[in-house]
This record gives structure tokens, sequence and C-alpha cells, in this order.
């Protein structure tokens, strides 16, 4: 039997501002990435979505990211390795306050935004994420990029790397996301999603700009949840994979 | 034999700010509240200090504030039950994620402040902090004022609360606290700090305003650590107390 | 010919996260309350929304905050008053470089949030606000609640005050708005929006929730911005104004 | 006869943290470079700055930088061109306000740390930084790096750029300086800082870090206002300059 992860982020309001509808979004996806406060997620969207995706028995991650709640942590900060460290610790930390008071616990580590690209090709700030997570506990799993330097670096320091790919982003043919600020970044089809999800876990592999197939072996896939149709895509994305005969499961119980 | 506790707040710099000595203050003191972020303390900052109380064999105390940087938690802030139980918490889990890659733990929880002066007289603020503690890890003590209703909260939940006195600062003959904003409310003499100690620890007394002596059965004693003199001072106090024949013990060892 | 103005809350959206439809609210209205970046309003925000009312022939206001963008600026924050002033300048000063940037100039200031309501009632935050923008600009008029304290204090010092009143607030029969935090507070209901307008304008009166009437004089209709169905509430008072004769024209061309 | 600008940092202290010696600095220096809240800087900090400096009749310049507090402005941030703009008008602004009402001006704009250096070299963020000043008040110079692209953008734009010249910074032959990272970056000798002043504004060169001599053409020496010997520092090289004949006097006299 097949079965694959599929996980979204989480707990990116703040104060006042709503975004995404995180109650919704736990019904369909096995796995949240629940921001930390850096570049979402004030204090009691924390604890809400916490309790949220223990009621409905779905793994917490930590998304960590940037301090910088004006960007979304979606500017890349120069940050030194040491600061970097320490960032992603009181992030993971924050989360587990939430989740051990909402009856749970912090699965894995998820990179957000301009962190997850950078630590996907820059060793040094892969390493100072690596570093935070193996400190606070070394069993858990580090999500990234299929084909990163942080899921090498995470192997290298002993801790377990969990390949994703991205059903609504598009991929050059090195395997590299597209930047969200070119045109045509971004797949807003649900049909066009769940079509690719079908091809990555079936065929492991994964359309890229060029026409080519890229080879794509990933044991989680991502589906936003910050744009207005996020819920409709994950739903169809999942409802597709069930009806391929795919199993919908945490990649933590694998 | 007699022994007391000595805390002191440390962790309070904040990037390119620097505030206290805490690596001075860690060799005289037996408990470290350290500061999560919110009213003081960058990740880094928190980090180092964690380390240095480890290595020290200081007892680690997480100090909760308002989300007050500009006024360093010293301003109250009007926040609902459910959002302050929230921001405590996170500041909580922030620290254990330090304590925890540092080879330590969290032993304690003490809010900071405007937070600390309201939890003593306001019902709701002290229930929302004592929430905080309860849904973590309801084996964790509250630190707060001697005769608090943050102290009578916490016992009524069934925690560990901890009554301090401070010898740094003038109290009121009701046992509150003189405000900061009132002349003569900060002691600066290191014999005089050392005097009120003496007397706390001895003959469970502190003197009030009108000159008369309060009752003060304190199990903490507090030495603040962001003035200039803190560290003459808070050695003056070791220094009278060892002398006299008390042990400087961490609560936390009672 | 009895003319009266609309203002309405603009600019606040923060990065990412979207509030309001600011380009829509500015073809209705005839001042715009734009956000300073305390408690909502990030700099581009800003800029776009001066932008726009300068396109529209809007008249800008700095809408003044507590430091607060988690709390959107309505938790009170005991602020001290010569750090009020300061801040508040800070805020009117942003603001001015984005309308001079823009081709217009702010010309007013309105608190907003727990700042609105502290300074309706407290002589010490009122002062220091209108201290804030006498030493600016004393030729700015100051937009506060029909009878406040604010308002008084800005005559004392030689500044205009400008009474408003809230088309889809109740109001107690003393005149003070019924809390966010209490039912019945937001009338969403653009039909009942308009009968109150049209009462205000015309009967200089307002409903209170006794079920008599208060007396009313306003020189402002303030319509918020910030819920989903406020650009439509916003037409309605329009509308039903305009279709009785009334003017609508911003109360600094009066 | 000869004159030179000295310009320093200031208003870099923030809530209760303190940095720099504002009051004492502003006997010394012709122009004051003002933090404008971003990288350091509250607004009752920023007033009092403002004040000393009218009080000393010191030119007032607008220190604007990346919104990072906790980086101190002196981590590069990725932030795309028109958020940059945006970002510098704001500060130019709020600084405006506390100048005005301190019976001051703004006479001046200069990045602050990593934005300084960036636009230095990068030709799409120094064109934001220009453009905020060019829509604001196309008469207010820009100060920057002797040579920078800077200077060049804001010659290209019609504005008038200051080059400026550190005496307590080591200088790459190339002209650029060597990063705060490296050894060898600080000066702290107040003699040899007086030595490379007087080189700079007599001889017209400075030292690099090969021994040769850099051409420096400055208009204006900064001695940075953050480190312990600050005030002694800029004494020093006062001291030496007035001796040797040469008039300090603000560029903008100039």
């Amino acid at each position: 039997v097949v079965s694959i992860d599929l996980n979204a982020d989480m707990g990116e309001s703040y104060g006042a501002w709503r975004l995404g509808d995180d109650a919704e979004l736990c019904r369909v996806v096995t796995s949240a990435n629940i921001a930390c406060g850096f570049h979402a997620g004030d204090p009691l969207t924390l604890l809400t979505t916490c309790r949220s995706a223990v009621a409905e028995g779905v793994a917490i991650g930590a998304q960590v990211g940037y301090p910088d709640l004006l960007g979304f942590g979606r500017r890349f900060i120069d940050i030194a390795p040491d600061e970097l460290t320490a960032a992603v610790l009181y992030q993971i930390g924050a989360l587990v306050g939430m989740a051990k008071s909402s009856g749970g616990r912090v699965r894995y580590v998820k990179p957000h935004g301009a962190l997850y690209n950078r630590a996907a090709v820059d060793e040094v700030q892969a390493r100072a994420v690596v570093e935070a997570v193996r400190s606070f506990d070394d069993s858990l799993p580090i999500v990234g990029l299929a084909g990163s330097i942080l899921l090498r670096e995470a192997a290298t320091a002993g801790l377990r790397g969990v390949p994703e790919a991205f059903v609504d982003r598009a991929y050059h043919p090195d395997g590299q996301l597209v930047s969200r600020r070119s045109a045509g970044a971004l797949i807003a089809d649900p049909t066009e999603a769940a079509d690719r999800a079908e091809q990555m876990v079936l065929q492991r592999t994964a359309p890229a700009t060029d026409g080519s197939n890229l080879m794509m072996v990933a044991e989680s896939l991502c589906v936003h949840g910050d744009s207005p149709g996020a819920v409709a895509m994950a739903h169809a994305v999942a409802e597709r994979l069930v009806s391929r005969g795919v199993t919908l499961r945490a990649f933590t119980e694998s």
C-alpha cells in the first residue's frame, strides 16, 4: 500500500489579522506546520491551532522562520549562525509549550519561507538550523526540499531528514522552486494540483518548467494554507490520492 | 540550619544593547529569573544565560512578562485572560527550549515588572498566569510577592507558590512595593540591602516606609540585576547572610 | 445647506495581512483616518493609502495609536505622558512623510482604539496627545468623541477639536461608547446605520441603549473600515444622507 | 580656510537600554545622525536627542535603517525596492516630527549599518533610498560612502550627495570598509583616529589595509557614538583638527 503525508502551513494569523482556515485544514491534512511567532502567529493563535491539531489527530510541526512579521518571513536576513541557532531553538520551545498545554507534542521541524529557501542551498544556515534541532532533541525530524543541503546536513548530524514536494509550486529542471516573484510560480487550480500530487506519489516525478519530468522522491506533500482556495485545493489533492488507493498518513507514523 | 534562596533577573540584554552581568551574577545567586523575550532578552542572550546558569549550578526560572520591549515590561497592558495565558505559555516554552539545549531545565516561573505587580492584586490576570503554568506542568512553582493574590491563586490551583522579598525595594506598611516612579523606591546601598536581607531571613520581618516592621515570610530574596551596582549588592547580601550562618540554596532544592 | 464629513479608518493592513478595502472606501468617505504603523499599517500600505486619498480628494488624517500591533491598539497601555507625547509625534511625522511624498498633507489627527477611549476620559493621556499635536503644528485639528475630555483639552490648548459620532457603534445614555467586548456594541446592518446617520445629522441626536435619544452635535460621522461589510455600510450611509439633501464634505473644508 | 563636518550616530538608545552619550556628543560634533526607530531609537529618545541637537546648534540628519531592532540594522535584509522606499520615507517623516516639535528641522539623510553598506554597492537598493528622499524633499542631501553607488544615484536624481570618511574604521585598498566581523576593522585609539582625521582632511587621503594611501575626498568625517570611548575619540579628533587650523562646520552650512 502506498501512503503519503499531506502537510500545510497553519497558525499564520496575527492579532486582528486573520489568515487561513486552520480548523478546516486540520480536517484534511495529516501534518500541520504551525508558525512559531517569528514570521507569523500570535500566542493565542498558536495555542488554538495546536488544540485543533490535537483534536483532529494531526501531527504538529514547528514552522520556524526569520524574525520578520512585516515580511512574513519571506525576506532573506543575513543572520549570524549562532543567532540563527538560538532563534530556531526559541521558536521550537515556544511551540512545545503550546503543544504540551494542548495535550500534544511537537513532532518535527520545518523552516519557513526565506529560511526554507536559504537553508536548501546555504551550508552555514542549514547547519545552524540542524544544530538547533539536534541540541534540543535529536529524534525530531526536519522537513525540507527534496535534494536540499538542509536534508544533507540533517543526515550528517544523525537526524532524520524528510523530503517534501509542493503540489502548488512550479519547479525548475534542477529541482529548485520557481521564485514567488516570478510569473507561473504558484499553481492555483485544484485539478492541476491534484494531477501533480498524483504524479509525485505514484510516478515519483514532478513536471519542471521546461516540460521535463524531475525525479521527486518525497515523503510529504505540501499544500499551502494562506490562499483563498487553499482548503479547496487540499481537499482536491486528498480526494484524488485516496481515489487512487493512496493512504494519507503522517510521515511521523512511518 | 537556616537556608534561603537568592534570585536575580538575568537575560535582559537585547541585541546590541547590553544590560546586567549575567555571568558574574550566576556566581552569586542560587536562582536565575531569565527573561523570555517579551520584555527583554533576545534568543542568543537567553541561550548564553541558560548555559551560564547550568555551568554554575543555578536554578533556571522563566521570567515571563507583557509583550513590551519598549517599556521593558514595566507598563500595565490590559490584555485579555486567554491571550495572557497563551503569552505566558509561549514564553515558558521558549525558555524550555533554551534550557534543554543547554543541558538544564526550567524549574520555576516568575512574572516580571508590571505583570508581577498586577498579578499580585488582580485575580483575573493572576488566574491567567496560573492557568498557563498549570496546563504546561503543574509541578512548576510560581514565585510571587509574599501575600499576593498570585500566590493565593497558585495554591487554589494546586501549584506551589513561593513567596519572595526584595532586598532593594521599599515596602508600604501593607506589604505592597513602593512604585519605581516614587522617590525612595529603590535601595542602592549594598550595606543597607545586606541589613534588610539579614532582618528578612533571621527575624522574618521587613522595614516599611512608616518605620514599622512588616511580617515577611519569604522563601527567596530578590536582588535586581539591571543596575550598575547589582553585582556588588548581590555579593554584599550573600556575604552577610553566609557570615550569619545562613546557607544559600535554591528554593527548588527545599 | 447641511453638510457633514464622513470618516473611516484606513491603512490597517500589515505586510501579508490585508484588512479593509482602502481604495474603495476612498471613493465614499471625505476623510481618511490613516494608521501610522503603531497599531497597524506597514510603510508601503500607508504610502499606497495616502496616494489613494490624494487621488480621490479625501482629507488625510493621522490615526495615532498605542504601540501594539498584536492588540491592534485596542488594549490600554499605561504609558507615561512624555513617552505618549513622543509616540504621537513620531506617528504624525511618519504619516507626514507619506502624505508629502504623495502630493498631499496631513490635515488632522485622530487617536485610535484604546487611546481614543482613554483620552476621552483621562486628562493626563488627553493632554499628552494634545501636546504632541500642539508642538508639531497648532493648526491641526484633533478628532475625538463628542463631549470628551480630549476635545476639552484641545480647546484649552487653543487647538480645534472636532466632535464625531459613530454610525455603527451603540451609545450608553451618558454618551460613552458601549465596549466592543459587550453584545450589541456593533451595528452591522447598513440600513440601521443609515437611519442613525440621518438622525445624527438632521436631528442632532443619537439613540442610546436605554431607548432615549442623546444630544449629539458632531462635525464628522465615523464608519469603520475593518469589517467585511464596511464598504457597503459606508455607501448606504452616504446615499441616505445625499438623498436627504445633505452635502458630504470634509470638515477640514468647513 | 579648510573646514570639515564631524558627524556621529545618536539617538540609539531604546527604552530601558541606554547606548551612547548624546548630550555630550552634541557638544563636539557638527552633525547628528539621529536614528529613526527602525534599527534603534524609541520616540522619546529621538525627541530628547533632537532637542539636544537644536540646543547645541548641531545639524539634524535622519539616519534611516532596515527594520531590525534585534540586529541593530547591521544585518542585510532582502527588502523589495518599493517597500524600502516606503520604509525610508516613514523614518524621515518620523524624525521630521521630532525635529519640528523641537524647533529644528531634518537637514540630511544618511543610511545606517547594513543599508549603508548595501546601498554603497547595490544599484537597486541605492535607487530605492534616493527615491524616498527625492519624493519627500529634493533639497535634502544624502550622506554616503565616498565613491559609492549611493552617491552616484543621488547625483543622477539631481540630489546632493555628501561623501564621508570614517576616522575609526579600516579601509580596503578599493575604498570599501573592512567588515565589522573582521579583526582590525575598528580603530579604538583616539590618537590614531586623530592622525587619520588629520590625513583625511589635510592630505585628502586615507591609509588602506595594505599600507597604501587611498584618495579620500570627504565633506564629512564620521566618528561612531556607540562605543565606550566614543566621546573621548570625538574630542581627540576635534581638538587635533582645530589645532591644525581646520574649522569644524556642518556640511549643510557649505
